[in-house]
């Protein structure tokens, strides 16, 4: 007898009819012979409405606890209603919420870390056949105060049940089906990938795909739970995505991503002096902005050029704050470029194939489009260019490294 | 320092504005020097929202367990807006789930018992200076199942909290700003009263008023708490409800009320025979179908009639029930009158005072008012009479009685 933990998002609980469509899988996994845990994430919009009333009621600045306690309804209303839905048409099951589990975190309110999950609880309701569901995205800290775990906590939150529970599998029920070569509202001829390693998957979600949140992957990683992707609206394959095997480092380029929200700022004729960087960097991270790529060109005559990337929404900030630290250490000036996006090939299979990079700028060079900044990792290459090249690029290299062909 | 206890109900945290208003109060009285422990229900509607769709997730069955889960969401709500309102405008607040105080109660889910109440956290919340706000109507079971404590939970829950906390006063601010003499709205001479005792409030609520929930004033009677009823919209003094003094002794009918929700039932010519009366009523109860009034007059050669009064919605499934017990014991038949009301006259003064009930007997006779039913108990008199005279009666016993003078 197997044991699935089953993840549903926002939008496959949206309302009653939806949440019956959930129960109706569970139902048909449970009768295949499987033990099943169920996690919830709010009904979609739900969450937005709380953190709306948060605000309201705090003009902006919420305590973090009460936040936590507050938006961390939403979920409890989900899994009492599967609950509810899943019992009346004769399948017996019990709700928990991260303090029946408990789900242990540490304080970091609104965006706390699962340190440990209990399942003696959910293993006795197992034992007796019965279908748990648990609120997703919540925890509780050692004061049993509630905390919450950010975007893409519910995914976190399954992984981490699977883990603990030594699981057969974590499926994610999402809106999208599976993981795509390239996104298939850019590009036609994407197909979806049978099996995509947990690497690639940081990759892709690092590099624009948001299919699962990069902690959840990461968890997945560090504990070997494979995550199956799938629709909860069809009833088509999925992704899995598991550990490397032979037949994945077989593929050279297994994904094409990009990622338009992406700016791009120049800090010009900056003295090479150490420290430079650092302080930089340090004005950025104290105001909790994350950059992106980092490129340093080679100095010349002790002058050098740093260019790095932010998110679009993150500019308007950081032009307040480079400015003074520019003139400070003594650069000719910042320059910004918002029309730029990022497009990235990942694979399993570059770090045992040459030429790839070069393969990548010749294909892109061939169409006339221009690369502005670059940056590689063992099994990605990024490349910077003009945004209104993003879908040609796209269809280029999808194209160059045969993701088109089974 | 005093330390008061402050309950609100749904229609005072209906939205944001009235929870400012909540915590406006709420300072007002920390600010007067006192320490302040806040219970609140959910906004108003919102437990009626939730309980829909608890009906329609299960068609009408809900299991209990998820049931309670699911409608406690809605204290969560509306305490954790609170303490972020409290904490922006400045004053430290920390809200408190059932089972973070923790407030123990029975199994009985929908309508649980409150057992204990650990006031550890609260009371070293207290000491920092912060203001408590605790999750009214909820509480968790041996095994931290949430339960809640069914109609009235809210008030419950703020009496149980100030007797473990051996609280100086319970406040419940309610839509109503007091108890009255009778219903202001069917008698413009009803008169706000300053005291009240516990048994008198009892027999009020028994008898239709619809202030507080009997439960709450067995619970503070039993404690010995003192609750002061109070609309949260005005600043008028309000009633306190409190252990008989005598002052109030001295008052011999301090109160009238009617409840036109009676329907009354006559099982006629009863064969009189032990066990009879048992196997009526046992059919009701079985059926969880409450009996108010019960009345079996004298015997006339071994048959007797017996009249009861059931709640008007009851009516139709006590007709089902009836029916066929009323011919198994050889009843003559059954008959069946909803157009009844029941006015009852209540006061502590009446044990020491004789006469009391033939004044009232003397009073409705004289408007020509006929008496269907009486019963008393030791501090009040309720008559069922026709219900076209409901309001007649009120202003007449209201009068006869002085409470239309101060």
């Amino acid at each position: 007898m197997a044991l699935i933990v089953q993840k549903y998002g926002g939008t496959s609980v949206a309302n009653l009819d939806k949440i019956r469509n959930v129960a109706d899988r569970v139902i048909r996994a449970k009768e295949g012979g499987n033990n099943l845990v169920v996690v919830l994430s709010a009904m979609a919009g739900e969450t937005d409405r709380l953190i709306g009333l948060a605000n309201q009621a705090s003009e902006g600045k919420p305590d973090d606890r009460e936040y936590d306690a507050l938006i961390a309804t939403g979920e409890q209303v989900t899994v009492t209603l599967l609950a509810l839905t899943l019992n009346r048409l004769g399948h017996k099951a019990r709700s928990f919420l991260a303090h029946q589990v408990k789900i242990h975190t540490d304080r970091a309110h609104m965006k706390a870390r699962i340190l440990k999950v209990d399942t003696r609880e959910i293993e006795r309701e197992l034992k007796k056949g019965h279908v748990v569901v648990v609120a997703g995205f919540q925890g509780v800290d050692t004061e049993n105060h509630v905390t919450t775990l950010g975007r893409g906590g519910s995914d976190t939150s399954a992984v981490a049940l699977a883990a603990a529970l030594k699981a057969d599998v974590c499926e994610i029920y999402t809106d999208v089906d599976g993981v795509y070569t390239t996104d298939p509202n850019l590009c036609r001829s994407a197909r979806k990938l049978v099996k995509v390693s947990y690497d690639e998957m940081l990759e892709m979600a690092s590099a624009g795909a948001k299919v699962l949140h990069p902690r959840s992957v990461e968890l997945a990683k560090k504990y070997d739970v494979p995550i199956y992707v799938k629709s909860s609206f069809t009833d088509d394959e999925g992704t899995l995505v598991t550990k490397e095997d032979e037949e994945m480092e077989a593929v050279v380029v297994s994904g094409v991503t990009y990622d338009r929200d992406q700016a791009k700022v120049t800090v010009v004729h900056v003295p090479d002096r150490p420290g430079i960087a650092a302080r930089l960097f340090t004005t950025l991270s104290d105001r909790n902005i994350p950059v992106d790529m980092i490129i340093q060109n080679a100095s010349v005559e002790a002058f050098t050029d740093l260019s790095f990337t932010v998110s679009k929404k993150d500019m308007r900030e950081v032009e307040r704050l480079i400015g003074p630290v520019a003139s400070d250490i003594g650069a000719q000036g910042v320059q910004y470029d918002q029309n730029i996006s990022k497009v990235s090939i990942i694979g399993v299979g570059m770090r045992s194939h040459a030429g790839v990079a070069s393969q990548m700028f010749a294909a892109l060079a061939k169409e006339g489009i221009n690369i502005l900044m670059i940056s590689t990792s063992e099994i990605k290459i990024s490349c910077v260019i003009e945004s209104k090249y993003t879908e040609l690029a796209v269809m280029v290299l999808h194209e160059t490294f045969g993701l088109d062909r089974k």
